[in-house]
């Protein structure tokens, strides 16, 4: 049985962080399926998912490591080609990449429970994400 | 449904790029399948694959970030053992990862307009890099 | 048909390595399965898993870039919140990702001769690390 649902979050610009887990176990619980595969993905090229414990310190770590690796306000290639800001959004979403498959069993994900799901905006400026969480089992 | 398909792709070495999504979005309408989850993998420790807006800049940038982590010309460990000198390759495709599952709807791909899929190669040397792309699904 | 395996791995702390592919290979061949995805994942927050070739110097090499990229002994947001001291351990286990989906056929994974998973400990302190081994195929 495959269940895929779409759905939007509205996030701040470079480094806004949303905790995806109650919802996509929400979309494993009405799937009506026992065990199989969650996937999540995101839809555009400046975003990213992982997991973390979503804790501000964590996340601020993780922002922080981010902004090392791809500085905001440096040169890009990318920022020659079309006047966008946003170098650092594409590096970053590249490297921590675009979608997560996690099995669950008996309706529910299988995660640690300092282990949340996170969306992580790379994009400069607020944007309305579209998410896809797709449910694969039986 | 599952179906499984092995394509290869010739690369010109360290930091070559190639966009898959029309090869993968072609498997996918191929299935049959309407919707499910298509994964893409490549076969060997020295390549990645993610997904980025696939012009020449933001590749460039994306390169460039590799080049900062783990530069070519500078000693691994790795290389004491085999005298090889693509150190640089494996750590790079470790942190980039080797695979992807992504979602599709209506027998199609469910991405962003300026969002691709890719393989980078990220070894010193041109290589014949078998991928496989499977989709599972109804 | 869906497997859904658990297995616990011991880890010796920060950047102990543990090569997962026989283990997860047992677990296919186990299923009966002839095609379909393997998915691991590892449940908690400071562990990650990938592929790499798995010999001590690249092994080296791989965790030497997640000690440069995020040294242990440093200050970190995390550690204010809860007197841990594995910020470093929280950063790298969300920049590698915590799980691996790959496909297989004729009931054998599809990997490279010299590519291995691996499950990678970032915590400070030795872990029992449980691991999901889930097999989706016909």
């Amino acid at each position: 049985m495959i269940a895929t649902r779409r759905q939007a979050v509205d996030t701040a610009g470079q480094g806004d962080v949303h905790d995806l887990t109650e919802m996509v176990g929400r979309i494993v619980a009405e799937s009506g399926c026992g065990s199989g595969l969650a996937t999540v993905s995101v839809i555009g090229s400046t975003a990213a998912l992982t997991t973390i414990e979503c804790e501000p310190g964590a996340v601020a770590d993780f922002n922080g490591l981010l902004d090392t690796l791809a500085p905001r306000d440096v040169p890009y290639a990318h920022h020659e080609r079309w006047g966008d800001d946003n170098g650092s959004s594409h590096v970053r979403a590249a490297l921590v990449g675009p979608s997560l498959s996690l099995p669950f069993e008996d309706g529910r994900l299988i995660l640690g429970t300092w282990q949340q799901i996170i969306l992580i905006e790379c994009d400069t400026r607020p944007r309305q994400r579209p998410l896809v969480v797709q449910v694969m089992g039986e």
